[in-house]
């Protein structure tokens, strides 16, 4: 655990991250002393902080702190949180406030095996996403929306919850990308007025690109999920998981889902 | 400045309140050692955290501990945070987590006289507020909107902007709530859908209703707030403001305005 580059595991009770959820933050899969596609999440993270105006830490500084933490933790999940730094008064940005940044690893969590090769069982959530352009896509501090749609269940068995918009597009998984097969096109909702934009979206999105895929960024309705070839979701940590289930629809051809898992993995090194 | 009752000002980076705004908070004004409407602040603090199924600790322990905190800070404002507590892995609430409960003394801000004499200078924000009913009303922790809106103003003169949603209804300040006296009628923007309902708008509706005035709590757009012939702010810190300037509108007529900080003044010991 490292505050600011130095050992540590607090922080001010007047950091702006924990007053107003003023910050960005990525996950990070840890294997064999590597983070994976750590490039593409420092990357993420400093766009991100561009759209919320905070000055990200220098990337190198951040990969520099990465390699020290992965000689300590060489398993794990990688959290690292980018704050705009201490609060003076009130929610207007101080103009030269000190970022704070936050590494923290935790253990693998074990998911049972069966769900990558077989398929989860999902969920649609009843809360909806709210809408605000100014955030969407950004992987910022204010998640409370998740943290109410994950509340809604309980049963271990249900992997994943999807979230819709008030206008009923589906729009994500609480903590994963959504995307959909049909009729041979690739499909990912359209992520402009709410939703994560992850690193695995983009990961599948290139993959596909780069093997001349028609791809549809758009918005879909849960009938249109409904009605795929194949539908998976994809994060850092999980990978790309199939879906076996969501509300009385089963799949069980999951074809394109494990060849795209198998090129994921392949390079996963990159 | 207190942790969990403990004398400190540092938190777990593993605490909700940071990892996902998870939590609900107060802001209070101390003057001669004492918290005004400090009862009312811990009941609207119970309630929001039963919003967001957060355990709120007794009000009679966090009443003792403001007791002491006055002795030490007779005068300032004074915040109190209520999180979910340390999280143990993804955003699904933990079943048996503790609370985490903080309290922070800072100065006293110093607004120019003349700003509750003679009025504010209000603008518009360029930001929409995004609707969220699950939240709506609630003072929590994903302040993000408020910090873009907040930013996007530096002259210092501007005291406060107004917030409208994507239909155009003003909603509320940044950091204050919205009346507008219009007609002999008493009008204060709906928060169901989003917004924070602070502790003084309920004090103006109280006292608007023991005074037999017609109340109606409603959708307000901004050419309902530029027609009024009062429109007046309130929050804990600054009271009541009223508003002298907004886009070309100017109002010099303050006379319900005052009357009613002089009662809320009066009132301020209940």
């Amino acid at each position: 655990m490292l505050v600011n580059g130095k050992s540590g595991d607090l922080i001010s009770i007047r950091d702006r991250g924990l007053l107003y959820g003023d910050g960005v933050f990525r996950t990070m899969l840890a294997r064999n002393g590597h983070a994976l596609h750590s490039l593409l999440h420092l990357q993420k993270l400093q766009q991100d902080c561009t759209k919320l105006g905070i000055t990200c830490p220098a990337l190198s500084r951040l990969a520099d702190e990465l390699k020290t933490l992965l000689v300590q933790h060489p398993e794990g999940i990688i959290k690292l949180i980018v704050t705009r730094g201490l609060a003076t008064r009130g929610y207007a940005p101080p103009p030269d406030t000190e970022p704070t940044h936050i590494w923290d690893v935790t253990p693998l969590p074990s998911y049972p095996d069966e769900w990558a090769s077989e398929g989860v069982i999902v969920r649609v959530c009843d809360i909806r996403l709210s809408e605000q352009p100014r955030l969407a896509g950004v992987k910022h501090l204010n998640r409370l929306e998740n943290v109410l749609a994950a509340a809604e269940w309980s049963d271990t068995n249900i992997a994943e919850g999807l979230l819709l918009n008030a206008q009923g597009h589906v729009i994500e998984g609480t903590r994963s990308n959504l995307f959909v097969l049909r009729g041979g096109v690739l499909y990912t909702p359209v992520l402009s007025r709410c939703g994560v934009a992850g690193v695995q979206r983009d990961r599948v999105l290139s993959y596909a690109t780069s093997h001349k895929m028609a791809v549809k960024i758009c918005d879909l309705t849960l009938a249109d999920v409904l009605s795929a070839d194949e539908v998976f979701l994809v994060n850092s940590v999980i990978g790309v998981w199939p879906v076996r289930t969501l509300q009385t629809k089963r799949w069980g051809d999951f074809t394109f889902t494990h060849r795209l898992q198998a090129q994921m993995a392949q390079k996963d090194g990159v």
